[in-house]
Formats: C-alpha cells, structure tokens, sequence
C-alpha cells in the first residue's frame, strides 16, 4: 500500500513563527480527565497521537491562575512549579515523536467557580454568568486589567518552561479576550468597551506583550470566528464571521503565527457538532473567513475523517492546517494510517458525542464510542494499535452475539492471534443494534462500528464470523470451546417501568397496541394504536 | 470558667464493643472534598475535630470496590494499598488526640456512574435510579450477592489496616442494605425479595460474616430509619420509624455494637436539615424509636449545638451519643468548649447549608459560612482557635464595613494581637445585611454569624467599634491608618440585568414603583404598585 498523490499536501511541513510543524495535523484543545494532577495519563494520552501521527498535540485548556479554577471540573493548569513540572512530562512524550507540543492558555472569567481556591473572578464587567449559576466575577479596573494581561504572559512563560513549543491564547467559551470583544460580555464605557476598536484593545495589549516577552516559541490565538444566531448564539451582542469576526483577525493579524479557528459559544454544541445534525467540515463556511484576511496558517476543524475532504479544505484555500478533537480520539493514528496509504484502517469518529456528554457530566476521564483504549494508555498500558501477543494461541474460543462489544472482543482477540475464535449471531448479519439505529435519519455514520470492526476482522484474523445461528444451552455446551464470552446485548424495556417512581406507570406497558418501544417501532414495525 | 454540672453526662465514657468511646461526641460521616487521594487535607481536617475534642471522628462515604466509583465527585476510598496508606494518616491524626476514628463503608449501588473504573454496577434489582441519570445497575445473582457481601468485609479488613477503630456499615443514601431492604429498589421474587425476612436476609448474613471475621474493632450500622413520606420520601416503598424501620433494629441488634440513626433518603435535605424550615433535634420524633428496641448505644444527629438540647436527649432516653455532622464543621472545638463551661465561645452552625449546596455542586473542597478555616487547615495550615500573634502590633488598622467579613476581619485581626484596630460602620448597628435578612422568617439562626464575632472582639481583642459612622475618602486620609481594609459589601442589583440576556429586563428595573428588590421591600419598606 502507498497513498494517494493527491494527498501528499497533508503531509508537507509548514512554518509556524519559530517553529516548524511537521505535517498539516493538529491536534485541537479538548479535554480528556487528565488535567495537571494525573501526569503520566495526561502525558500517554498527547504522546499517543504524537506517535500516530499528529504534527500538533495540544492539552485542553490551560488555568494560569488561581482566579480561574475550574473545580470540581477538570482541566490542567500551569500555576506553580509543580504543574510545571506535571505538564513537562506531556512535552517530552511528545517531542519523543518529533512533533509539537501546545498549550491552550485560558482564564474562565466569570464561568469558574474557583472552588477550590477561594478566589473572586475578575471580567471586564460584572455581570452573571449564562450558564453558571454558582460563580461570578467582578468588574475589573484599569491597573487590574494590566495585571490579567501580566498573568496572561506569565502563564505564557511558565508553559515554556514546561516546554511547550506552542503557546494558544483562548479567545473561546468564557475567556478574558473574548469577554471584552462581545458586547454581550463587555458593558465597560472606558476605553476598554464600546466601540469595536476599544472591544479589542485587551487583545492587541495583551498580544503585544507576549511578543514582547517570548520570542521562541510560535504564538497564536483559538478564536470563534462566529458567535451564531440567538438563541444558542449571541446573535448582534457576539460576533458574526464576515463582519467583526474577520476584522478581528486583520486587526490582530501581525502578532500571531498562526490562528486556530473554530465556531460558537459557551453552548459548544455547534463547534461540536454530532453527526445527527452536523455533516463533516460543517463550520466551513464560517471558518474560511479567515484565511480572506489573514496571511499566517489557519486551522480549522469539523470532525474530519475523509483524507479527501481535508485536501479540499486545504486546496480551496478554507485553512492550511487539519484540526481535530473527536477524529484524534476515535483514531490517535489518523495521520499514519493516511501517510502509509491505508486507510481503510482509518477508524472514524462517528459523530455520537459520548465524550462531549461525559465532559458535560464533570469532565471524568475521557472515554469514547469508537476507541475504547482512549483514557487507558497509561493506566492499564492499552494502545489502539498494538495488541499483545498471546502465548497460548490454541484454545478454542465462542463469542456468542455479534453486535458492538461482540465485534469488539472477538476482533481484540484475533489480533492477540487466537487461531479459534468463533463469532457467531442470531441475526441475518452482524451488527446488533446498530444495524437499525444506523439506519434512523441523521445516524449513519454509527454504522462505522460495524464496518470498521468487520474490515479488521476480516483483513488481519482469522476469526470466523457465522450468522443465522442462534445457540443453545446445548449447543454452546458441545461446541468444543474453552472459553465462551457473552455479548448479547439488551432491549429497551416493556414493562413500563419508571426511573423516579421505581414502579410500573399504568398504560405504558409496550406490550400494549398503542405503547412502543424503539425496536418495536423500527425493527419490528409494530403499528400504533 | 467551669462547666455545669448537669452538662457532665456528655463527658462520660461509654463502651462499644471492645473500644471505648471517650465521650459523647461523634462526628458523623459527612464529606468534606478531600477523599483517599488528598490525605494531608483529610488528616488535618479531621485531625481538628479530634482535638477539639470529639471523641469519634469520621470519614466520609467510603467505598471499597471498583464498582462504586462516585467520580468525578469526590468521597473517601479504600480499594488498594495506596488508600490504605491515605487514610492511615487521618487515622493517625485522630488517635493522637486520644479518639476514636471510624469509617462508613459504602457501596454506591445504581446512584454512582463508575466514570473512572469504568464497571457495570450492582444492585438487587434492574431498576434505573432516580436521581443519576447516567448511571445504572444489574440484578445480582446469588452468586453476586455472597461476592457482595465479602467485598464489604474485605472493605473492613483494610479499613482495620488502616488504623480505624469503628467501622459503619453504611445503609442510608443509596447503598446495598438499604436497597434491598426497600420494596422501592427490591423487585426480587427470591429469598432476598418480598416479605421484610427475606429484605432483610442480605444485612443480617453480611454483619454475621463481618463479626466472624472482625472482632477488634467496633461494628456498627448507620441506618436512616424513616424514610420519609412521598413526595420526598419512599412513602410505603421505604421504611417508618414505628414499623420496619424499627424492625430492622431489633434484628441486627446482637450484630452490631452501635447504631449510627437518621432520617431520608438519596433526598438528604430532610437529614441535613436547613435551620430556615428545621429546629434542632428535628428528627427526635422519628430517631427515638431506635432506642426503644435496642440495647446498644445509639447515635442521633439534628444540628446539635446547645448543650442543654444534648443533654436532653440523652437524659430522655432518645439516644446515647451526640452525632453531628455540620455543629462539627461550623466549631471543630465545640466538645472542648462545653468541657471547658466556655459556652459563650462556641461558634454555633447556622443552617444555611451552603456546606451542603457545594456538595451538591460536585463535592469540591468543603467551606463553611460560620469557620472560614474549614478546608484550609492542611494548604494554609489555618486553625480555628489559634491566631498567628503579629510581631507588629502598632500599626493603626482601619476596617470600614462591619458586616460579616469586616467584623470577621476585624475580629482576626485583634486576635492576632494588633492593638489600634478600629471597625466603623455607617449604619447604626454592626451586622450589615444579616440584621435584615436574620428578621426575616426562620433566618433567625443566620444572625449567629453577628453575635459570635461581637462576643469575641469585646472579649478577647482591643478592637474598637464606632457605628454611625459613614467615612469620606476625607476622613479615611485623616483617620490616621495605615492599613485600610474595606468590607462594604454589596447590594441587590436594581437594574433589571438578566444574567440570561446580559442586557435589561424591561419593566424589571426597581426604580419603578411596581418592582422591588429585597432590601428596599424589606429594609426601606417600599410600598408596591
Ligand atoms: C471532549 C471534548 C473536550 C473539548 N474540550 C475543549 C477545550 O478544553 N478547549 C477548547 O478550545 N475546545 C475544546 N473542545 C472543542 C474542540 O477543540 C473542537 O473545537 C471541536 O470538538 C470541533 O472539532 P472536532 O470536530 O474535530 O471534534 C473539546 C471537544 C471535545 C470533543
Ligand atoms: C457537607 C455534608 C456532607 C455529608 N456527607 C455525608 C456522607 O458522606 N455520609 C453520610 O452518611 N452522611 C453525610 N452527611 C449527612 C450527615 O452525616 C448528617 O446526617 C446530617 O448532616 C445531619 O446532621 P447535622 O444536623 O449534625 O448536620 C453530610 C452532611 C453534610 C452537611
Ligand atoms: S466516536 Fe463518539 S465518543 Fe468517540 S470521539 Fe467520536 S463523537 Fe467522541
Ligand atoms: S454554618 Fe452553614 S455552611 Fe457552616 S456547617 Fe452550618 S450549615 Fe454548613
């Protein structure tokens, strides 16, 4: 195998101020559990997709002071020397790989509830959070805005000294820099609010110093281009692409080396956007906006998995630079497997935002649909793409049920080179579940569970898959195998019973003519009523 | 200063099993945020209430297998050595002040997501829990339910390992026991389900296989023995006092050496009472039921703080020992105090359960309106009672405001041995905002945060006290300070501003006649409309 000619631009280096990023994949800021206070999961969670292929690995967002602590939520920080110290190990796993570690340098604002550290946030002005009942942050004076662009640019050293190569000031979600740029943040009537020019002002005195002060690592900003429609935009009160939101980046243009561009508000669910609603490179006809007025490198995002579809979105002249979150979760190896030309082994993201809903949950360790070894790598040395051998290759082994963890399980154990491992399924084909659910308006793209899972089965075991065959008691009992692993799935239940009350609601009993479940309706096609 | 004679029964030893409990003070179990992995914050902090003289002191919840994993909150463990170790430093911390360290052995059942651990849960029955949305559980099989029990008792062994003295098998929230007690979580047609024997089976064969193999520690329950009506409560799918809950207690009695009794369910605010809609000794009415049936020592909580209320209890026959959870958190040296006959000193808890909105907020560090050293003892290494004498008393100190911060600051500052402190206030009285707001129905507790601090700056410091007296930037140039610390509060927003919209609410702006904010309804008595 050998890739695609027309694919060789994604792997060609480009310059980044100071540095040099060895191919167009970048790593996006997103969160994973890790924070600063679990360095070793941390560092083999960034030095994983530094292995597989990823020019730019970033942490999620970074906390450089103690007015903006993010507990009981989890994100890292770079406060004193002993994060330094934490986040020094992220550095080093990366380099290891000869690829770039970043930083995503953020201040919460009024969204943190500093809970931890007692501290009183500080905004342009002093207004609640939309979203954050529990925490507040106070107007800020002239001399303490001096002070948050100081803390900015030392939060800026202290990641270099952690050896970060690439220094993001986030501009997104509730971040300083973004508060006294929206009007729906900044009610000030110095000169740090009102007009446009004065909404930016923090942002330039802010950028001019860092330049000033770092000179040795690439600079730049992860700035929203488009705050969207109300209501789960800002509507006239953020900004909007074509209008302040690329004036913004002509503005700011000479003092950074690069922009990474994305979508949205503290609602992120656009920027995020499932696969139900949202198609791949969905942002672009915000994002593009940048690179109109901008001559340093843009990256964009928008769950890219189709090496074709980031060629275009370089070549159109959309952005320079590939950025991912999901797409480097469900494959830390996305890069490779493009770069070596195989890319039916590329495991897409399916869009589901199961890892966006565990974030939502508290910010837990990361896990994720596609890629169950993500948030393993150091605590149980799992790796995505490396399976141990085993030693004893011989016994005989049944996996009755072929859906999700059926595949799954059967396909691990293949790849560990058992030489008997039988996968076997009631139904007319694999699948299980997702063969209906992937079948529902907006859900296809699930169906790469499956397909994936059937292709490395397929390719690289020698697992037997049978179909139409429904086990016995008896028949699993004489089918010779040493080991039998279930995985049969569950239904969605009929009997009506409810999560709060914990009894039976009268009437909603799907054995009913008038009651369904999901399966009843779609699988089944029972009539209502 | 001597204490009553009629308060001596709270000083009177009392034997549990083959410990003895050296008074009858006991901290309960209640969180605090520092869990196994901060052992220095869980030390210090429990440390405190052993000095000061609880004779039992607590953990949190704490869980033992991997399938109760309350991540990302936070509660205590002890699954592995490390937190073996952990916990022996609180253990260590508590004994050298001669009490008694007991844990709360918890399985968190179908209410904890397993985020981290990343287990399928356990429960008696199928049945999604009302509170958690992400979370579920499986039925146990036999099997399961005899693996179950041993988990608990291995949880105890290392409890034991790690130094403690007492262990509580926890059977309230939502933990194994009381799961399968309750016909609202037991739908089991077996020998665990159905009549209240068979709910019972599982505790009594649990605390017979805790007692077998531990005979050095004391063994006790905590067990809610009314859960309450509906809506709140489990109404007839629980247990009441007079009943079952009762019941229960006369069948475990020979099993245990103590009973740890309270009131509710997963819904802890009738538990943890708030002073706005709870008296103290609250749960009397139900709690004494307990002792009716028992010949063990049993343990009440109700926001005990008065002495008298304390005695009364014990002396009426309701309970034996004096259990509280946030009386302990507000005045870590409470004991000591009434030992002491210092009554006045006794920082008395408030109600307002601002301990318990944090927690419900993710279980970040514990704070506490009444003891702002709470949580703090470990990081900054604050206690309660003793104030770090300055080296430089001279210095002229101003305080403008005595609120509740200006009279704490104040207070503090006195303490700590500065001799010129003066606390002005423009209003006629010291207290700010708590006078109006502590007038107001069942706020009447609130007003204790004043009166402590007065007693103590007109007791123990030189600090001077000057009301009506309303400062000009003049008269702060003048006063002759060399420190000036403001504490002037705030007040109600009047201007309409959503925190939803971040702009004005028409008609919402209190300027109008028709729209009041709290303080000019209550405090200047504008008449509406
Ligand atoms: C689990 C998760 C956590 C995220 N956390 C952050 C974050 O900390 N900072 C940030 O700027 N963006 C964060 N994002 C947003 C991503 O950086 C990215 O903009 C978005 O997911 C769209 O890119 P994608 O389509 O490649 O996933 C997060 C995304 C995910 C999925
Ligand atoms: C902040 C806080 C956390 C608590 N956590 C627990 C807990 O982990 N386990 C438990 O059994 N009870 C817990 N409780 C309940 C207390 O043990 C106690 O039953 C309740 O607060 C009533 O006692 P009190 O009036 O003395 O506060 C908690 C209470 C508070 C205030
Ligand atoms: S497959 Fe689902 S869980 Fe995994 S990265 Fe994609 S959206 Fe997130
Ligand atoms: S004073 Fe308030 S915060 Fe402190 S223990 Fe009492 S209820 Fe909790």
């Amino acid at each position: 195998v050998s890739r695609e000619k027309r694919h060789d631009i994604l792997f060609k280096p480009i310059k980044l101020g100071p540095k040099t990023l060895r191919n167009r994949f970048w790593q996006v800021p997103h969160c994973n559990g890790a924070g600063s206070d679990r360095p070793g999961m941390q560092a083999a969670f960034r030095g994983m997709k530094a292995e597989g292929g990823w020019g730019a690995v970033f942490t999620e967002v970074c906390f450089f002071t103690y007015d903006s602590d993010p507990t009981p939520w989890v994100g890292s920080q770079l406060i004193d020397k002993g994060d330094i110290k934490n986040l020094s190990l992220m550095c080093d796993s990366i380099h290891k790989h000869g690829s770039l570690a970043g930083v995503e340098l953020t201040h919460g604002s009024s969204f943190l509830m500093n809970a931890e550290s007692r501290m009183p946030g500080r905004a342009p002005s002093q207004i609640p959070n939309e979203m954050e009942g529990m925490a507040s942050a106070r107007a800020m004076t002239k001399i303490e805005i001096r002070q948050m662009q100081r803390d900015h640019v030392d939060g800026a050293l202290r990641a270099r000294e952690a050896g970060f190569d690439l220094l993001t000031v986030f501009c997104g979600l509730a971040t300083i820099p973004n508060y006294f740029l929206y009007p729906f943040n900044n009610k000030r009537t110095d000169e740090y609010g009102g007009s446009f020019e004065n909404r930016c002002r923090f942002s330039v005195e802010l950028m001019e110093m860092m330049r000033e002060t770092i000179d040795d690592c690439a600079i730049g900003m992860r700035f929203p281009i488009d705050t969207l429609e109300e209501p789960y935009g800002y509507g006239d009160q953020g900004v909007r692409a074509a209008e302040e939101g690329a004036q913004f980046i002509e503005l700011l243009d000479d003092l950074v080396d690069y922009w990474d561009i994305n979508i949205g508000t503290l609602n992120w669910g656009e920027d995020a956007g499932s696969s139900r609603y949202f198609e791949t490179n969905h942002q672009a006809e915000y994002t593009r906006h940048a690179k109109r007025v901008s001559k340093k490198p843009t990256i964009n995002v928008g769950r890219f998995t189709d090496p074709d579809v980031m060629v275009k979105a370089i070549n159109s002249g959309q952005c320079d630079i590939i950025g991912a979150a999901r797409p480097s979760i469900a494959d830390p190896f996305l890069p490779i497997k493009i770069e070596e030309g195989r890319y039916e082994d590329i495991r897409e993201c399916i869009g589901c935002n199961i890892c966006v809903s565990r974030w939502e949950k508290g910010g837990p360790p990361i896990w994720c649909t596609q890629n169950p070894t993500s948030g393993e790598e150091y605590r149980r040395g799992w790796h995505p793409e490396i399976y141990v051998p085993t030693n004893e290759p011989e016994p005989p082994i049944l996996v009755v049920g072929a859906g999700p963890a059926g595949l799954e399980c059967a396909m691990t154990l293949g790849q560990r080179g058992y030489e008997i491992v039988h996968l076997v399924d009631a139904a007319e084909k694999i699948g299980g579940h997702l063969n209906w659910v992937s079948s529902l308006p907006g859900f296809g793209a699930w169906k790469r569970v499956i397909d994936w899972r059937e292709t490395q089965i397929n390719t690289k075991t020698q697992v037997q898959i049978q179909v139409n065959s429904r086990q016995s008691y008896e028949d699993i009992l004489e089918s010779g195998a040493d080991h039998v692993i279930f995985a049969t799935g569950s239904h969605w239940d009929r009997s009506g019973m409810s999560a709060l009350l914990h009894d039976y609601i009268a009437g909603a009993n799907a054995d009913l003519p008038e009651v369904a479940t999901p399966e009843q309706y779609v699988l089944k096609g029972k009539k209502m009523g």
